[in-house]
């Protein structure tokens, strides 16, 4: 079983083509990151950016430039070949998708990775929390929100979130879970009332829509794909992201990063 | 103004009758408590009920029998005279409302001291959390919900919550702050749904109606009125509590109690 491997097993199976999948179910307590890779030139501007707008930008760790490798999270990964999927920006616009960018790779390359609340999934579900998107087998629904971001340069915009339809106690006890994991994402910005943040519960603008039963209360999270659209609707000249759902498997411990 | 008054100057007006109201609104910082007297031969009984149900009835103190003094949490208090309201039952009915209860103390009393929520609003109001009952200046609505308690003996029932409206904002950063207060309730029992606890909204069984605005959840805490509804509904021969709102100041601060 995939879910049962450690992260440089389950890298080395995507590496060789074996798996592309989402990584929701994924090792076990183990940080699991988005990625941004942009040039070198708009690298500063961007991790200011990410700094001022730590709840859907926590930075677990930013690569030299040139170098694939994060040295710190995953020292024996490269970060070109070890995602199931990547999406290729040019201007802003998507120009390939693909799940290899050594063509793409140069010395101006800067990788950044960026927590992912797949990083708590695991000690909601140790606390009995069920998570919808798991049992229904999809990517978690992520959205775009009316809640405005610090600007830095010309990165602006507003904050994705991603969502988790919960009963009101898990709901309690999730954000008491969460608040002791800033740095992948924290505690929930919004419950209960989607139309408060600008959101329209039944089209997610990235992954899938998943059940909300009667009587749960749809809670949401930052999201470290708030850099990519910040970024993309920017319109930086060149940017490779992850794809929605597959994100990069780090070696760190999720409880290392407890407060 | 009163509010800026110690402990022990309020409980010393409350003793001379210079005021007689909810203590909503005073002692910042310290913890207040809900009362309970019994007779000492139910005390084991009440204390191990408290005891397994410690998120509506987390004791504070308990005194010896006979002795009207908080020796722990308020040394020269006498519970006798220092709370504005006390209402005294006989077989579960009450039979007299009064403002000093001298007259019914004998060897045979133990009071109890539950903690109160009112102790921890403090904390909300210092992290810019409204509280409707404070504003519309009135006592917090308190219900009798369906929540089942755990039995011990005679004492059977379920629990009793108060209620705050509040944004989602706040209601998350709530759940966060009073996690940290277990003795006095800790972290809400629920919220959101009134129905799924058993609960008509518009009808609190203690305290006064709030307004609920439109985009705010109802977030409900376990309350310390609980023990006294389950005493009273099991028909013990002779009880002594507070009144609803009008609770005993204790010279306690409530940042010992965080976790």
């Amino acid at each position: 079983m995939l879910n049962e491997k450690s992260p440089k097993e389950i890298r080395e199976a995507i590496r060789k083509g074996d798996y592309r999948g989402d990584t929701a179910n994924l090792a076990p307590g183990r940080v699991q990151a988005n990625l941004v890779i942009l040039k070198k030139d708009l690298a500063l501007e961007f991790l200011s950016f990410c700094t001022v707008n730590p709840t859907p930008c926590p930075v677990i760790e930013v690569t030299t430039p040139g170098d694939p490798v994060p040295r710190i999270s995953a020292p024996d990964a490269d970060i070109r070949t070890d995602l199931g999927h990547y999406r290729v920006f040019r201007h802003g616009k998507l120009v390939e998708e693909c799940s290899d960018i050594k063509g793409y790779w140069n010395e101006d390359m800067v990788a950044f990775l960026i927590g992912c609340s797949y990083s708590f999934e695991w000690i909601l579900r140790s606390a009995e929390i069920p998570l919808r998107h798991v049992e229904e087998d999809c990517t978690v629904p992520v959205y775009k929100t009316n809640i405005k971001l610090n600007q830095v340069g010309i990165f602006k915009g507003t904050m994705a979130v991603s969502m988790r339809p919960l009963t009101p106690k898990d709901a309690i006890r999730a954000i008491q879970i969460t608040s002791r994991y800033p740095m992948v994402h924290g505690a929930p910005v919004h419950m209960g009332f989607p139309d408060q943040i600008g959101i329209d519960i039944n089209k997610p603008d990235f992954g899938n829509m998943v059940t909300i039963k009667e009587g749960e209360l749809p809670v949401f999270w930052g999201c470290g794909v708030t850099p990519q659209i910040v970024a993309m609707d920017s319109g930086v000249e060149f940017m490779i992201t992850h794809s929605a759902g597959r994100m990069f498997l780090t070696d760190l411990y999720v409880k290392d990063f407890g407060i």
